[in-house]
C-alpha cells in the first residue's frame, strides 16, 4: 500500500524519528507474569483484593487494615446516587441514543464528573492543604481559617466546595465515614477542617451539610492522598454504578425513549436577507 | 528518577522494543509546511474551504462544485436538531456537572451518536449496497428488494433504519437534499432505494417518513462514500451544534441545574441478613 | 431572559410536553437516606464492601462468600495491564494533551475498550450460551461445539474471541481464576467451554492461550452474569488502573511529551487545479 | 415490571417531581419545520452553507462575507495536523482497541484537546481581553503589556500560551490567517497583541513562533467571539480530521496493531508481607 513517495516527519530532528519508551512505575510484565508495583498479580488475586489493589495502584504500597476498610467504605459511598445524578443521567442518555457501545455510555457518564459533581473534593483538599497547617498550632486557628474561606466564598458569590446538597438535608454517608475514620485512628486535620468549614458556613451563611465531595476530601486528606485523588477515587467508585445504570437502561428501556421538554425562547422565524448573503 | 531496577517489556521479542512508525496518507508536514492529501494547507485555506477539506480528508480528492454543494447541505442538515436531541441533551447534562472541560461535554454528546441516533445511515448504506445492484437491472427489482427488507424487519420486530421520526411527520431536510441531488445529477441508486423503502413501509406497515439518517445514507451512497461515512459525516456536522449547545449551557444556566424526575420501583428497604454476610 | 416569542416543542403531542419520570430499580433516596437495591448505603458501608456493592448493583442481591471472592479476583485481574495497553495508552495520550480534566483522560481510556480489547468476553459469553447447553448432554458434544466454533472462525478468517495474546504465552491470571472457581464450586459450563475452545484451537490452528477476556467470560458465565457484564465488569476493574496511569502521567511527565513516529506514504505535493475549483 | 413498592424522589420537594423544560434560543422545531436561530433549516441548506451555520449557531446572526471567509479559513487551519497530533493519535489508539464504535474513537480524540493542545487559544483570549484595552491608548502600552505577560510566565516557569511549536519553526497557517484578517479589515487588537507577545518572547526568552492556538485566539478575538470559542471552534475544525484518521485506521490497519515501547522503572518483584495483610 505504500507509494513511492514516502517521508518521515521531522527529518534531521532526531527525537521525532524514534519514539522514546514510555516510563512507568506501575505495571511490569513478561511472557508469563504481570507485576503491579512489584507484586505478582496472581498473589494480589489470591492473597489481597480489589480495594487493596486500588490503594496499591495509587499509593505504591498495600494498605494496612484500617486504610483498606476506610477506602472500601469510600468506594461504596461513591458507587451510585440514583439515575438522576448527572453522571448517571448522562450515561443513560448516551445509552439511549447509542446502544451499540457499552463503553461509550459509561465514558459519557464519567465526563459529567467535574468540579460541580463528584469533583469538588479536589478543591476542598487544596483548601485544606492551604489552611490546615496553620490549624495545627491551635484549634482556634482552624476555625478562623474556615471562617475566612466561607467569608471569601460569600463575597465572591462562589459555592463552597464540599458543602450543601440539592436533596439531602443531612448526607447519611458523612457521619459513617467520619466515625469510621475516628474509630480507626485516621481522622485528622482534613476531617477537622471540613467540620470547621461546615460550622462557619452555618454561622455566617446558612446550614449547609457536608456532602460526599467534602467527606471524601476530609478522609482522603487524612489518609495521605494527593488532591487529585478526590476526583479519581470518586470515579473508581462511581463507575460501579454507571455500569449498572447502563445495564438497566438496556434491559428495561427502548432506544431513544428519553424525551426532554424544551422551551424555545430565541429569535422568531426570519428570512435570510440579501445584505447578509 | 529511574531506579536501578529497570526492564523493558518483551525481552527478546523485538517488535515490542521499538515502535513501528504509524503509516498515514492523510497529512504530511515539515518545519514550515503542512500538506493535507498533498495539498499545501495554505492553498486550501486561501483557494478552497472547509467543506472542500472535509471531502478531501475523506475521499482523497477535492470535490467538484456539485459534490461540494451537496456535502455542504448535508453538514447543515446534520448540525443541530434541538437541545433535546440525545446528542445535544447528553452534552448539556455533561456540561451541567462538569463545567471545567468544554471538550468533555462535546465528547459526551458525540458518545450518544450510534445506530439509534444519527448513525442509522450506516446500516442503510449497507442495506443499499446489498440490494441496489440487483435494482440496477430493473426498477421492479428494487421495489422487491425494498419490500423484502421491510418484511424482514417487520417479522424480526426491528426498526427500519432511516425511516420514522418521533417528532416530524415529514422531515423537511429530506426533500431539499434529494431535490438538490437530482438537480446536480448525483441522485442514483441510493436515493431511489430509500424512496422504495419508504413506499414499501407505507404499504406494508404504516407511513414512516424518511428521516435524516436515511437521507444522508441515500445521498452519501450516490456520492460514492463508504457506509461508515454516514456516521462520520453526521458527526462532523453535529459537532457544530454540540459546541453551541454547550456554550449556551455555560452562558445561560447554573451548574447542576438539571433535575431528572425519578420513579423508584425496585426492592423496598431491607436488612443485610446474616447468611449473606 | 425569556423573550416574547416562546414556543414549546410538539404542540398537541402531549408526550413531549412533560417528561415522564425515569424508572429505576437501582437507587432510591430521600432527604436523609440512600438505598441501593433496598439496602441502606450506611449498612453497605459498615457491614459489606465495594465488591459486594458491585455484585449487588449488577445482580440485585448480595453475593455469597464464594461469589464475592471470585468477583474480587476478577476485578484485580482486570485492573491494569501496563501503560501500553490500549486503554491505558489512550488515557495517557489524552492526559498529555489535556491536563485540565482528569475525567476526560479516564473516559478516553474507557473508550478504547471494545470487542478487540477488554470486551471480547461478551462475544465469548454469547458463544458459550449458544453452544454450552448442547454440551450439557455429553462432554463430547462440547468438544464438537468448540471445534465447530474454531473451524468457523478459521474459515471466516476471524480472530477467536478470548484466545491469544500478543505478549503472554500463558496468561498468569487464567489458572488462578479457573482454579479459584473450581475450589469454590462455581466452575461449570462456561469454564469448560473455554478450555474446550483452547484445546480445539491448539489442535486445529495453533496454541492460543486463553486470555483475560476468555477467562472473564468463562467465570462470569458460571456465576450467572449476562453477556454484557463481561465488558462492564472489566471496565469497573480497569478504571482503577486508568486512574493510576493518569495520575502518573501528571506526576512524572510534562504536557505534550508524547511523540508518535509517523511515516507518510500518501500523495506527493500537488497543486489545486482549475478544473477542481 | 413495576413492583408494589414505588416511590418518587423528593416527596414534598416539588421541584424534583416535574422536570422544568429546558430553555434554549438555538433550535426550534415542529412537525414539519426546523429553525436554527429563527432561520428555516431548508433555507440555510439552500441559500447558505455550513460555515455560515457554524457562525450562526455561535453568534446568533449570519456572517458577512469577510467573516464567513475568515471562519472558513480558521476551520481548514484546525482540521488536521497529522496522525501523531495528540487528538489524532488518541482517536487512532481508541479505534485500535475498540473498532465497534466510530463515535467512541472520535470522542476520545476530542478528549485530548485541552489547554495544552488546541485549547491554549482560550487562555490567550483571556490574556488579550485583560491587556488589550490598555493597548488601545498607545501602541507602546500593548508592547509593555506583552512584555509583562512574558516576564510573568518566565518567572512562573509557565509556557506562554499560543507561542511555540514542537515541529514548526514557522507555522505556515499564521501568516495566512493574519494576512486574510488584515485584507478583510478585521484585524485589530487581538492580532496586534499576539504579535506583540511574539516579539516580547523573542526579545526576553527566545524566538517562539505564534502557533495555531495563538492565531485562532487573535483572529477570533478580532471577530468578536468569546474566549471559550477558541476551544470550541478548534474542535469543530478538528473533528473533520479526527473522522478521517479513524476511517484510515479502520481501512488500513488491523485491530490492536499499536504497540507502545515501555520501560519499567518501579519497584522490583516483592512479596506480600504478613504485616501488610
Amino acid at each position: 500500500m505504500s507509494l513511492p513517495y514516502m517521508t518521515r516527519e521531522g527529518h534531521g530532528r532526531g527525537n521525532n524519528r524514534r519514539m522514546q519508551p514510555w516510563r512507568t512505575a506501575i505495571v511490569n510484565k513478561d511472557e508469563t507474569h504481570i507485576w503491579i508495583r512489584g507484586y505478582d498479580i496472581t498473589q494480589l488475586m489470591g492473597q489481597a483484593g480489589f480495594v487493596d489493589t486500588v490503594f496499591l495502584l495509587h499509593r505504591g504500597r498495600l494498605p494496612n487494615p484500617g486504610e483498606r476498610r476506610l477506602l472500601d467504605a469510600l468506594l461504596v459511598a461513591s458507587a451510585d446516587h440514583g439515575a438522576g445524578a448527572p453522571s448517571c443521567a448522562t450515561a443513560r442518555l448516551a445509552a439511549s441514543g447509542n446502544r451499540g457501545s457499552l463503553s461509550a455510555a459509561v465514558a459519557a457518564g464519567i465526563l459529567a464528573i467535574g468540579d460541580e459533581h463528584g469533583g469538588a473534593g479536589e478543591i476542598c483538599m487544596t483548601l485544606i492543604a492551604g489552611h490546615a497547617p496553620a490549624g495545627k498550632r491551635a484549634s482556634k486557628s482552624m476555625d478562623e481559617a474556615a471562617a475566612a474561606a466561607v467569608e471569601s466564598a460569600r463575597q465572591g458569590g462562589e459555592r463552597l466546595p464540599g458543602l450543601g446538597h440539592r436533596i439531602h438535608t443531612t448526607d447519611p454517608r458523612v457521619a459513617v465515614l467520619f466515625g469510621m475514620a475516628a474509630d480507626l485512628g485516621i481522622a485528622g486535620e482534613g476531617i477537622a477542617f471540613m467540620r470547621a468549614l461546615e460550622s462557619a458556613a452555618a454561622r455566617l451563611i446558612k446550614p449547609l451539610p457536608i456532602n460526599i465531595d467534602g467527606a471524601l476530601a476530609g478522609v482522603l486528606y487524612d489518609m495521605g492522598f494527593p488532591a487529585s485523588a478526590a476526583k479519581l477515587i470518586f470515579i473508581v467508585g462511581r463507575v460501579a454504578g454507571l455500569t449498572a445504570e447502563v445495564a438497566e437502561e438496556h434491559a428495561r428501556e427502548k432506544a431513544m425513549r428519553i424525551r426532554i421538554p424544551i422551551e424555545y425562547d430565541g429569535e422568531p422565524p426570519r428570512e435570510i436577507s440579501k445584505t447578509e448573503e
